[in-house]
């Protein structure tokens, strides 16, 4: 991968002198940069570009080539990628477009350029991209024309959209963040951005990455890269809605849509991610600062407003405005006319006005043990107290790092100085309180889930009969159908997931006759292959305290069933015995198709579908993991217990979700599957699947 | 209050030679900004400034003098005052500081200071503040020297903060939105936000109005002076943790907090509410293009990352991606190369780089009737595209204001580019895709809003036996309790809000008599001054089914209570009947502090603590706001009936919340009350309260 971006000589395909040829943006962009090795042009014309020869094939080259950067026709590069492999250029950045994303035709000349680069064992980026930049050596192949704005830094990017990628380098530039490198990724025919993200994570220059996403194709891949990553991953992913709309079949698949799996995904690996400009600039600022290791706050600020506001976004974000020890008030009591400042956090600075003392203050304040971070808030007149804020931001910076403790500066003052400060200081500065707020809180989880991703996971494995699991999903996918209830409810036994027992009976005598064995009350369960959502066309019925009870009620059902749905075949009903009692819990699992196997927690019954309520995992998940899902959800506290409510089972829950992780990772072919609901009884009482359905992936 | 910021002669009273002397700095803003007027200077120690007199005492200065701007220790101000008020000086701004803010003198001094003013029907702003600024007669009384970073424009500010308004003051500079008038209200010690905003809302300058507010003194008064402003008022309202910790005593006070009043006031009176610096920009900007008068969104893109981030956004916000009719579709395709572009919403204009093709696809999706409004996201190299791209926004300023419809300009470009465009468009120009979105659906709603607003509301009046519910009301109060439950209930009961009947007995033998009465089952509830949370100690029995029953249940109550609580007098138990079936809501009111009554509705039962899911309004409400109540819960969904639930009697529900909305109002005695829970039944079945608490308010 390196030859991508350290060729030492590179020939730009698709110069030549018509006035609207763009190629030679990329030769204008590479001169621009100041690229450090040799630029030789090729145009099928042929001709003089800016006093030098335009070669009208790449073969015609007299020296070798590392790279070949191309912006021709669609239909042209096939052969123009047959002449490099002939030439021995083993890479190239393919620009054009008009391919896959243009309909079928531009899919066939796809294939076929896979086809070449294979045989000539090529590797490319592309197509449909505008290329790669390396800040180290010029090396800058986008079309469009830039200039070189943004400085050379340490942040890598690969987006999966130019112009994204574009506006997001403008925003490094006017916040004076460094570039180090930046492919525009493309069609990824070849090159992908899980190989790219593995590329960055090795290389030196790269200290921290940036993605735009707008789809993944590897989701467990990019898992294991990101979280190897000693250097912190922020992403942008974007494409959300057209997944949510998706058709689902059942409740999991309505609740983990692709995104709240990116979601899940993403934190589980210990990627960053935002939704907007304004957080990714903040973010990737936040991250370069020391660690805030714990979440006591210390707010020191100019402005009573500013303190007023940060102290809002505070609490809004969770971390906690410490309490300064006593022995620190009557210190700083001491040294600073204390009787003008309220000696309380947040530091409003009130009326002293000499910087060197918010110094001193930000000094003391650090050595608190107690103090984790500080907010530095600084209103000021760049005409009047520009120089002494410049130098007093410089020492406070060295200040962050003898201490080894955030100081997050914010600054309000005039644009020119705002600019002058972002471009000019070792460390961000933020221009937003609530924003500084937010991002320092992400500061202190990105470190924390870090260190604690550092500890080995510990994924339990059970005792399961998983290979007579597997054989009893063999009968329904030779019949092309889902598995009925009580086979669906067999498996989940066999993954020792508690079920509620159920006797399947063929008529009514039978259905008496188990529901007498079982003990009354009973309820009584439609089994049928073509009735999915029992419980809509009456096909459940609950509480049956008698024999004639259950008479009455299976010849209800099926009376009504074959009057409503004449072409329905019942098979029988499934009699079980009534419990009462607990609260209810929906367990999900699904087959993702960027991250394989998912699942999910949520509170049951109406509640899930109204309020959405949900944890969801990429599985395996650890038992540290099954817990967070449980404590995440906002329905948790019932669980735990409140207002002289018992706490239940949770021990009972974990046991289940882990369980179920492993049954969604040994039985790919299931393709969805809901527990709703989970029964949860009180502390060591246990819980029980009430109900299941279990889709098989359809092939 | 013309005279505060129209003075043709102001006097800066703190003005001397000494080197750290702030009064100056008035003066030299006076200077910078340009002040049209007359500006003399008054210190004790007299003396020469810039070639200029410093007269010893206002009363020196020959000529009247229209304003005083005082910055002198605050323990002077009274005879300073004293002073302004002989000279027939009746207007000043008061900026030292050292008053109530810092302790009981400072509060003291301001007593005497309330009390001079009176005396001389003076008015002022401040103490504790930066002063006013007005850009059409360069009147800047701030003490901070400032630059005239900001233009002149039709935006006028009250701050609560006076760094914060500085602040604000930056970044309408760097968004190049203009000033009209801006005024830093300190302690409002005599003139108060409220009359500010009534004077902006007047004042022909001003078009746009921006609160920046840490403490609201009349909520009603606020209401009232924003519901008849025909100018759009933005405020953002911080302080907002701290009541939300002050000790609730009912659900509806912890669910009411404070800042959700705030919250729904402002929506109630049309004040867009804003939460941190970039929505206030993006929020001035979006409120000053015409308005969005549905919810269909073209979006137009030169970069397709860019279209799908708007997407995402857009159906996030609740917009809706409109359908291009199939004419407008074949339209653009004959006349623009139709095959490289994919007609769709969003539209990427994919490899079109003729910008005169931009203009014309905005223009004929403009003259769309479908089409509400535009987001047209363009990214451009200003080196190359510069003076294009500023000829192309001029262009589709005017179509916007030809077709009065929204165009929201995105542009993603050099820093300078965008700093030039910002500062000389006519048209807010944004800079992140997300937020400008969002503004987008803001200016719907805010549109919207204002037009529903100027239909009369209609607050209904039911008839009610109110003087019988005061008059209910005094024994309790004489006594120093709250009112019984039975005492209560007969409250709700003269308001029309049907209550289960419930029969107070003394001892056992009377509750079995009243069972027997009512009929079985019934449920029980202790009767107790002192007992308020009755279920918390065992103090609630229900479903009692026979005279046996109720006599266990009687006893067993009794001994409980006076085992853990011997102190408490029992003054005997409520019998109810049992209520079954329905859906349990908690509806509650409360005597807020700055904005008055106020009447919320939420789920009931165990969700209303763990969800926090209610709907808050400042009453009196009209039937409008009761509905709208309803319908913005999350859980309303229940209500309106969803799979297979019949719906509930949401009539019933909105005759409660209107005739609830009346007794809060009628009873200013009564500070918090609940009824939780309110049992709803089906449609035509009506609803009915089953318990009540209300707590007088303390004098």
């Amino acid at each position: 991968m390196r030859e991508i971006f350290y060729p030492n000589s590179v020939a730009v395909i698709g110069v030549s002198n018509s006035p609207d040829n763009m190629g030679r943006g990329i030769v204008y962009n590479l001169t621009e940069f100041g690229f450090q090795g040799i630029i030789y042009e090729v145009g099928p014309k042929g001709g003089v570009f800016a006093g030098r020869r335009i070669y009208k094939s790449i073969l015609d080259i007299p020296d070798h080539v590392d790279l070949a950067v191309i912006l021709t026709p669609a239909r042209t590069i096939p052969s123009i990628l047959e002449e490099c492999g002939q030439k021995g250029t083993q890479w190239a950045v393919v620009e054009s477009g008009g391919f896959g994303e243009y309909g079928e035709e531009g899919k066939k000349i796809e294939e076929e350029i896979v086809q070449v680069a294979k045989k000539w064992n090529m590797r490319f980026v592309g197509p449909n991209c505008i290329g790669v930049i390396n800040m180290e050596n010029g090396l800058c192949t986008p079309f469009p024309p830039l200039k070189r704005i943004v400085r050379h830094g340490d942040i890598s990017m690969i987006s999966q959209s130019g112009g994204v990628g574009m506006s997001v380098l403008n925003l490094m530039a006017n916040e004076g963040l460094g570039l180090n490198k930046f492919v525009s990724a493309g069609n990824m025919l070849n090159i992908q951005t899980e190989e790219l993200l593995a590329y960055f994570i090795e290389d030196p220059g790269t200290k921290y990455i940036l993605l735009y996403l707008e789809g993944i194709q590897d989701g467990g891949k990019l898992m294991e890269i990101a979280r190897r990553s000693p250097k912190p991953i922020v992403a942008f992913k974007a494409n959300i809605g057209k997944f949510g709309k998706s058709i689902a079949s059942s409740h999991t698949t309505s609740l983990s849509s692709n995104d709240r799996v990116v979601e899940a995904a993403f934190r589980q690996c210990g990627i960053v991610r935002v939704h907007d400009a304004t957080s990714l600039g903040n973010d990737l600022k936040i991250l370069r600062l020391p660690a805030m290791r714990g979440k006591n706050l210390a707010i020191i600020s100019r402005s009573g407003g500013h303190a007023v506001i940060a102290a809002d976004a505070c609490e809004m974000s969770g971390l906690t405005l410490v309490q300064f020890p006593r022995e620190f008030l009557e210190e700083i009591e001491k040294h600073f006319r204390a009787s003008v400042i309220k000696l309380t956090n947040p530091l409003d600075l009130g009326d002293l006005f000499d910087l060197e003392i918010y110094l001193r203050i930000i000094d003391r304040t650090l050595a608190q043990k107690e103090v984790d971070g500080i907010v530095f808030l600084h209103t000021f007149n760049a005409t009047f107290e520009g120089q002494a804020s410049r130098d007093l931001f410089a020492r406070v910076i060295e200040l962050s790092q003898k201490y080894d403790k955030p100081v997050a500066l914010y600054v309000s003052t005039e644009d020119q100085e705002v600019s002058y400060l972002k471009k000019n200081l070792k460390h961000p500065v933020f221009t937003q309180v609530v924003e500084t707020i937010r991002a320092l809180e992400l500061n202190r989880r990105y470190f924390a889930e870090k260190q604690r991703m550092q500890q080995p996971a510990g994924i339990p494995s059970f005792a399961v009969e998983k290979e007579r699991a597997r054989s009893m999903l063999e009968k329904p996918r030779l019949e092309r159908r889902d598995p009925l209830l009580h086979e669906a409810a067999e498996i989940l036994r066999l993954y020792g997931i508690p079920i509620v027992r159920g006797i399947p009976v063929p008529d009514e005598g039978e259905a008496i006759k188990a529901a007498r064995e079982l003990g009354f009350p009973v309820a009584m369960k439609v089994i049928s292959q073509q009735i999915s959502h029992k419980s809509d066309i009456g096909g459940v019925q609950l509480n049956l305290r008698s024999e004639a009870g259950v008479a009455d009620a299976y010849r209800d059902m099926v009376k009504r069933i074959r009057q409503a749905y004449p072409e329905v075949n019942i098979e029988g009903v499934l009699i079980q015995p009534m419990v009462t009692g607990g609260r209810e819990l929906i367990v999900g699992g699904r087959q993702d198709e960027q991250f394989g196997p998912v699942v999910l927690v949520g509170l049951g019954g109406i509640f899930v579908e109204i309020f959405g309520e949900v944890s969801v995992r990429v599985a395996p998940i650890s038992r540290r993991e099954a817990i967070e899902m449980i404590d995440e959800l906002r329905g948790a506290a019932i669980f735990r217990g409140v207002r002289g409510l018992k706490p239940s089972d949770i021990d009972a829950i974990v046991d289940v979700l882990l369980r179920f992780s492993q049954l969604v990772c040994d039985l790919p072919e299931v393709g969805e599957i809901d527990i709703n609901p989970l029964r949860v009884f009180q502390e060591k009482e246990g819980c029980l699947a009430l109900d299941v359905r279990m889709i098989l992936k359809k092939d």
